[in-house]
């Protein structure tokens, strides 16, 4: 049994999501289709990214993750198909596949160039006519070599990097999560320890407390800095939303140390 | 392997359409449950046609398609099972399966009143007590004529037909997608080709430029008409909204040609 | 082939859901990962106890469900895999099983504490790091025994229990669905049929008329009381909204009887 998991911003409403599970299923008859989201907002390019990061290595060798998050479709942006380590992808050359790509060892990639799938491709719905089909094809034993030619540039996300400080490190918020929690950029490794009493951190110029390990650690409604489950610095507030309490989102500032 | 698909308006929040997957797994248990969207307005049937519509025959054969968007639920209306060319569908009376049943070449309907299926049937779930039951069945390879009687004329949406003007064609906006996408009742066929310069495209009036073959063909924020991927010409804004761009929805009224 | 669901209230976006399913997927490689539903309100036990009620016993028996809707993610709560009756359930210790034990003949409760499990487990992302692991064991054909020390005093929400009163009853409104349908806590079996004429409803001192079957009983954009599909007296307006006319929700008061 081979796993294709979608990922798109397509919503479900609008049976373009079910259209790339059908071709997938026609296609590749023992695979089976997991929707890991089609809830990405449109065109979203880093939120996509993210989310894929998350679930991305925790599905077993072999699994196709197919990314549909494609501002560019009907632009010469090329179909990529990708080996990363033990699991394969399909996606627009956007970038979508940055965060998989900075922790990946093995990686082999392709634009895709087969004709039998982009002979009937239309201009605008590449999610059923190419992406689709190159996932079956994986999913079906295909050799990526066959698919396409080489390509050496995928394009990347400028992720905004975190810098050290004095008396710590200084980052940005990536993303808010459906909780209301703050994904920053700064490592767990650039912190102490996991509970770094030292590390105040700050979030747009407000303060948000020293590091702790988890929510149970404050008070119901309190801030609460933490290492989130992604491995990065987050804010949250316990049973609440940091987001909301603090009025930022993606961009804000964030300091650790004195 | 047999895939059910299930579409609704129920949402999931209220495990209604959980209801419906377990129902289905326990009588056809090698069946996968596939959920195409449980997202549709609240008994907007037209919707659930077109959604339906955009992944239906992309299923591999044999796939059983149910879909729930009743408003009539606790009506006289009947439950219908049928074979479409060679996928199975099961769904309420009421004009759901209009667009399938527009391009199908064989049909074979009936009206559910296997005693076995209604006898413990409630009066208000009828996704659970009769469309689930019905598609299971299905999944198992039960024979149409076994279920019901033979529905020689299902219910059908009246959905607005375009007609042809001196100088090209007037319609409608059939829908607007996820994306603002609007998408219209005037069929490719009807232009002279993909890409017709002359087809001059105005919606409720406002000038909507002429047919371009993608997004691409246009800057960022423009208008964009376009043949879609249903195969109907389509006004779309390049990674923007067309229906808030020109403020409107269902309903209005498209134009080409002169 | 053994299905594992997942009940959260992680939406999609930010890929909590689908890590589970991943986890899940690599250790039990043939079970079918099903998301009954990731959209619950962050945080609302009483709605996910709900939901899962509806879903849970038409799965088919080994079936293992998965429920993390865990505010006490990160303090001292307890994660629980049980049997319940013939299906297996994996929740933090929190309520969120009450209304299925409720109905419950058989019951066997764990505290997982099992180290292969725990060792690795983040302080904030209990979903991915201790429920998927042990529905994948539980999934696998593991004994419940081995997971844990048995629990015999699960947390149980304190759901209002209705009255009997000289008349009739009282109850309150427990949720409003998708539909706006008010889901009340008195039984059928508190009526004296599924169509008590006698049974004159009020919600909130607003009258919504005697009992009747289904929808159809009363007009279009009319309120009706019945017998919903959970078993209880329900509050509805045919083809509209009961919690918007009415203006009430969750805790609202309703009577039956003179």
């Amino acid at each position: 049994m081979r796993r294709v998991t979608l990922l798109t911003d397509f919503g479900t409403v609008d049976g373009y999501a079910a259209a790339m599970a059908g071709v997938v299923a026609s296609r590749a008859r023992t695979a089976v289709v997991e929707h890991a989201s089609h809830d990405i907002p449109p065109g979203d390019i880093l939120a996509a990214a993210l989310g894929l990061h998350r679930y991305a290595v925790l599905y077993p060798e072999g699994t196709v993750h197919v990314v549909v998050v494609d501002p560019g479709v009907g632009t010469a942006r090329r179909p990529l198909a990708a080996r990363i380590d033990a699991r394969f992808y399909v996606a627009p050359d956007n970038g979508v596949l940055t965060l998989v790509l900075q922790r990946a060892e093995s990686v082999e990639i392709v634009a895709v160039t087969e004709p039998g799938i982009l002979r009937a491709a239309s201009a605008t719905f590449h999610g059923r006519d190419i992406f689709a089909p190159t996932a079956a094809r994986l999913a079906q034993g295909a050799e990526l070599a066959g698919l396409g030619e080489a390509v050496l540039d995928p394009a990347l996300l400028s992720i905004p990097q975190p810098q050290r400080t004095d008396t710590g490190a200084r980052g940005e918020i990536l993303a808010a999560d459906r909780f209301g929690n703050l994904i920053t950029n700064i490592p767990a490794g650039w912190l102490e320890s996991t509970t770094d009493a030292a590390a105040q951190v700050t979030v747009a110029g407000q303060a948000a407390g020293p590091l702790r390990r988890t929510y149970g650690d404050v008070a119901r409604g309190e801030l609460v800095a933490l290492i989130g489950s992604l491995g990065f610095l987050e804010i949250s507030v316990r049973d609440g939303s940091a987001a909301a309490r603090l009025g930022v989102g993606r961009g804000a500032e964030v300091t650790t140390g004195g």
